[in-house]
């Protein structure tokens, strides 16, 4: 069981493979053709099509943001703002493009302020990076505290990567806000409710003028032929993701729940993934967990993650067999 | 019949289709594990797995070598040099990362002098972008005048763009070149003799140090799920790749020896495209190929491409029609 990189557990739709199925040696041998999938994810998020700038996976949207935001470097190495701990790209984006993040620690309860954000912005600051659901934790923020933020900055670019939000229902997505906002950035990925990371399919969302110098970074052919295809067939399928979120649900209330009877720390997830403070005997849990066939996350090197792991909550069948396996190894591992 | 981007007229190796119709709705949701194709592609090119730097398309590998070469701002604006015409990434790229590029007007014969390179330098000078073969031109430069300039330059990157190397039979890649010049990386695509275009799958070859920069710009999942298992497979064919080589040979044979009786200039070619001349009638001549469904790519806006299109060499068997197609079309519209 992969319950370390908050995959679905599931897989993709089986319309979706069918689709693909279907696919031959022309559909291989040429470039992709994806004006059927950008208007596909226009009509899902309800934008128009320029609004949609779809990409190799959400880590391209996150660099193509980074490298627009760098572009123009009178002002010295260019900074971002975000908090820790993150999701790794946001860092990893800016250093390779020659640039340097600044990172404000969360509390403990992982709900960063408005106001630490703005103390750590610099003449020099070009972006501002946060996951909403936030990442490890799960925990959700306030859509107002957001866009409260994104006019604050402005004109600094405020990037809310949305990866999760397909299992918390909430979104920043709005082409009237965009419009009158247009240095907010909302990244989407098609990787978690929908099962398609294997395919590579992102998507960033904001004014069509804002996603010009986004245009330019991203390749003309960024998808390929078969994600273009398995893209509108998955967004088609309502049952199958409305399924699946509903699994990651019910699968995140029965760890938390696991986690209370244990004594076990955890935070509100609005996510398909559960941070728990297991406490000094994590290795001994991740090991007895691994002999199970159970993979989870270590983030206890992290900032505020002392001693925990991140389990992600998919199918309600595979948590089941997770919370007896997670009983067992911790009441082993302890004194 | 599309032969307007120079893809693979026959697709994909039926093998290839084989192994990805066996793919199922856990490879979909998955992210992708590429650790077998970055074997094949090092055994392929004959260096070590560390030389290889797989990109979503050689696109991304330019976008990536551009990254790199500019992330030490210290001396203002980056700069590229190349030749005019080539292939538009390289000022693309450039460009879409605050950079600036220098083309050279290539003489009427599209050989490139290493002199008019170096004129072409200043301080701000990054990175040299070269294509071998020449693009839309298909002219083959020695490789020798290219190590060379690796050489002079160096430590200035150059990236040569070999992406129609494969129907040349010569490379500059090789492991002990790379160690001794690390400024130099070579460029690859599986898109034309092995008909993955749909699939995005391009590499990057240099010492393990030069690709390091390269590495942080392309995302951990660059390559998709289907592509993974493609390449192994397309590479193993070797039967079908040599088959589609030949047919790509002969079909450029095919057409320069057409040009040739009607009178139209062409370049010796060593790729899977021949540039033509047609003449101040050419846009008589596109219309009426178009009306025969043939899409060939309109060059004439190019400095040194006045009166050209460019026309894919690939299956013989279309190669006849195109033929047939192209001395109606240019006889017509003689006066």
């Amino acid at each position: 069981m992969r319950l370390h990189l908050n995959e679905n557990t599931a897989g993709c739709s089986p319309a979706v493979i069918e689709a693909l199925r279907q696919l031959g040696r022309p559909e291989a041998g040429l470039y992709p053709e994806y004006e059927d999938a950008r208007q596909a994810v226009a009509q899902h998020f309800r934008v128009p099509p320029d609004y949609v700038l779809l990409t190799n996976g959400l880590d391209e949207g996150i660099l193509a943001a980074c490298a627009a935001a760098f572009r123009d470097r009178a002002g010295g190495v260019p900074e971002t703002v975000g908090v820790a701990p993150a999701f790794d790209m946001y860092e990893t984006c800016t250093t390779a493009l020659g640039g340097r993040m600044v990172s404000v620690a969360l509390p403990p309860d992982f709900e960063h302020s408005t106001e630490a954000l703005l103390e750590a912005m610099t003449p020099a600051t070009r972006a501002v990076f946060l996951a909403n659901p936030h990442n490890p934790s799960g925990v959700p923020l306030p859509l107002a505290r957001l866009s409260h933020l994104a006019r604050a900055i402005a004109p600094v670019m405020l990037f809310v990567d949305e990866a999760y939000a397909d299992f918390n229902g909430e979104t920043l997505i709005d082409p009237d806000v965009f419009d009158e906002v247009p240095s907010l950035l909302v990244g989407r990925t098609f990787s978690k409710a929908y099962g398609l990371a294997g395919l590579r399919i992102g998507a960033v969302l904001g004014s069509p003028g804002a996603l010009g110098p986004l245009r330019k970074v991203v390749p003309p052919y960024s998808l390929n032929a078969f994600a273009t295809v398995a893209l509108p067939v998955a967004i088609a399928d309502h049952a199958y993701r409305d399924w699946y979120i509903s699994q990651a649900r019910e699968s995140r209330a029965m760890l938390a729940n696991a986690c209370a009877r244990l004594e076990l720390q955890t935070w509100p997830s609005a996510a398909n993934f559960v941070l728990v403070r297991v406490g000094p005997s994590i290795a001994r849990v991740i090991t007895a967990l691994r002999a199970k066939g159970i993979r989870v996350r270590d983030r206890s090197s992290e900032p505020g993650c002392e001693f925990c792991i991140r389990i992600t909550a998919g199918v309600v069948a595979d948590t089941r067999q997770v919370v007896t396996a997670l009983e067992e190894a911790v009441c082993a591992a302890r004194p």
